[in-house]
């Protein structure tokens, strides 16, 4: 092949200077050979956005004059190819990122908020701008999941994507697996041990989850889900008994982001998209995904099942993805071309929790006298849920029915439960959870 | 967004029509309303080679005109844009695939033997007739390995790249480890169920994972390995001992590929690239990869360990894998783009097995009486081996002794098992193994 004629340098503004902003800048400048034997032009350093400028970041080697608090006019700077936001939020980064894209300059965001809430918004200023938006580390940071389903799975029909995309939950619910302990003390030591920020909601309520969820989903059905179309339930319920329950069952409690293809009695199709903590059998391969690992699994028609795994957090993980996309874009500058950006086009529809397909695994301390049993079956067949299996614990006062039913709506679960509460013979209900993976079980 | 007028088909040549061949004709009949959404224009099958012509192939729903047993001339015929390549083999795909992308058809191929032999050639094919080259499904199938390697981890520095690319003998060598059987026991069963072919040799042998060794080894560390580069060894030689002394000390053998980045005593850098069978400790994640499943283990110095898991074989899965490539060409025809090629412009020096650095599981039949262990451990010293643990198993005439040591060339240990050989009380090797996967005992 011959030699082409040196390109001019490629340059890259950097929004956010934190724990990965720095790793982005650290990989620019460790690997600026490799960098530009694989683009083909060099990259540069145009700018670094900083909340408070000042600061001593000696450490970086980077000349001081290219720190600025301007972020904005770093983002639309005329000599600007580039753009990365490490910054996070919804405002004031979608403004920046809205007008980089309008002004022609492809962006690599790790902002997984704003690409859940309104992508659709920074989709519309690429398209008119021309430019690219990639964003690989909003979801589980290095593993590669953003391209795979943007391009790879192309090809197939995406059935469902099921993840452990929050590590901070999974590894609070792992200790709770290993240990017995309950989510307060696990939490406290993943406080402890930097797993878990100060104020974990975000986390544990799975918000984070959420986000990632409405972003995977909307690639997976080529439809336009926001966290706002997510159903999210934390694990700040999970009890120690629940996750002993699970045991008993050879199985283990996850926190899971479920995006989900159904066909509807009318022959059309629809989604559900959910996150919430559920009883996976350990049979399955997400089961053994533990501490502050994620994962990621796809089925679809004919590639079968799929599995990504790796770290999906911490600065370097997530820096190596912001990376990556930036050789994609600079490549795509340098050839004056643009990835077509994924479209909506099959607009499915989204269904509400209540009409969710799920199985559910429910713990009832009952009264011990006959007929206990007949009362309870009859309430689950009230509400046209079968049930899988029953298991009875203890006797006497301590007796437990442990039930798990078939796939049934949500909704149909939920009025099963209302029921199960009103009944007299029916002292407590334990815990209520669902359960996935049934097809490893 | 506008509406954009409607675009011309991109017209497809399907080169072979066997198990994979067929599937990606299902694909492009079944998912068509997807792929033209996905694309931006409708794929068009322009033509179907096959061996022989009159077979009945009515169950496609194919237009029998479409069968063609020319197929290099449909291959570059005017009309055609994409070439799909099914066949298999070095000649005459090679020379079909050269004249298709030097007249400007972008190629999708999934003939592994032919990339790890000659990817050169192709990729200056394409090159001159500025067209691109995919090829996906030539390793571990419909699993986004290649795409990853090639584009998702260009902002990191891979280390190590060790995968279980053979379904055939992962088959054989999961249930070895499940029954205890011996080997050719194993394979018979493996061909029973057709997870092994009439002639397994290539399987067996590594030949088929040699060529994804080298295909990617050569995306990891930019640098062109060919098959005749991969050290390989098959899994013939493993016995039903083996495994059990693998069990023994918590690890299953494992067939594995793996290309490694070594920095040199002179600060360069070089790469090794083999397979063989090795044992592996129970928690590394690829050892709970069982029958006939693929799995790759990528570790990145930012990235940290990720891995890629699915079913590694056969027509669906494949087919998946070719046609995500065909819709990625397709819209790099309607941008008038072409992704960069990989380059290998690190030229890293591709190291002999002798010096791949590695450990050995050494078992040895020894004479029961005072002195041995020293006189064994100076056999070891005297090649600068270092030992790990030594275990000693039952007594007098059935003394056995197990060595594992710490990792040194392979000649060192190649040598020293050589003068074990030669001692007068080692009784007999009764086996030698590799073993990988250190960092996670």
């Amino acid at each position: 092949m011959s030699k082409e004629p040196a390109k001019r340098p490629l340059k890259v503004a950097i929004l956010g200077c934190g724990t990965v902003g720095r790793e982005v800048v650290r990989l620019l400048l460790t690997q600026s050979d490799d960098l530009r034997a694989r683009i083909g032009a060099p990259l540069e350093i145009a700018g670094i956005a900083v909340r408070r400028s000042g600061r001593d970041r000696g450490d970086l080697g980077i000349d001081p004059a290219l720190f600025t608090t301007d972020a904005h006019g770093l983002a639309v700077r005329e000599d600007v190819d580039l753009v990365v936001e490490v910054v996070g939020g919804i405002e004031p980064a979608r403004s920046w990122l809205v007008d980089a894209l309008k002004a022609g300059k492809s962006v690599v965001s790790a902002n997984k908020a704003l690409l859940a809430e309104d992508g659709a918004t920074l989709q519309e200023a690429a398209a008119v701008g021309g430019a690219d938006l990639y964003y690989e580390a909003a979801v589980a940071a290095a593993i590669p999941i953003i391209r795979p389903l943007r391009e790879s799975l192309h090809g197939d029909r995406i059935t469902r994507v099921t993840g452990i995309v929050n590590g901070t939950t999974n590894y609070i619910l792992s200790q709770m697996d290993a240990t017995g302990a309950g989510f307060n003390e696990a939490l406290d030591e993943a406080t402890e041990l930097g797993y878990a920020e100060a104020d974990p909601t975000a986390d544990v309520e799975g918000f984070d989850a959420g986000a990632k969820a409405a972003i995977l989903a909307s690639l997976a059905f080529h439809t336009r889900v926001t966290a706002a179309d997510v159903y999210r339930e934390g694990i700040t319920e999970v009890t120690a008994a629940d996750v002993a329950s699970a045991k008993a069952m050879g199985s283990t409690v996850k926190l899971l982001c479920i995006a989900e293809r159904h066909v509807d009695a009318d022959g059309g199709e629809s989604v559900s998209v959910r996150v919430h903590p559920a009883m996976l059998p350990r049979t399955h391969p997400l089961s053994s995904v533990g501490d502050a690992f994620n994962a990621v699994f796809v089925e679809a028609d004919a590639a079968g099942q799929l599995m990504f795994y790796g770290r999906g957090a911490g600065g370097a993980p997530t820096a190596s993805a912001v990376v990556g996309d930036l050789v994609a874009v600079a490549r795509n500058r340098l050839a004056g071309a643009r990835t077509t950006a994924e479209s909506p086009y099959a607009d499915l529809r989204i269904r509400t929790v209540a009409e969710a397909l799920t199985r559910y695994h429910i713990s009832l301390d009952v009264a011990d006298k006959a007929g206990v049993l007949s009362e309870v079956a009859a309430a689950f067949a009230g509400h046209d849920v079968s049930i899988s299996t029953v298991r009875q614990e203890g006797r006497g006062d301590d007796a437990t029915l442990v039930i798990v039913t078939h796939t049934a709506t949500d909704a149909a679960l939920a009025a099963t439960v209302d029921a199960l509460r009103d009944l007299p013979i029916v002292r407590n209900v334990v815990s209520v959870m669902r359960v996935e993976g049934g097809e490893f079980k």
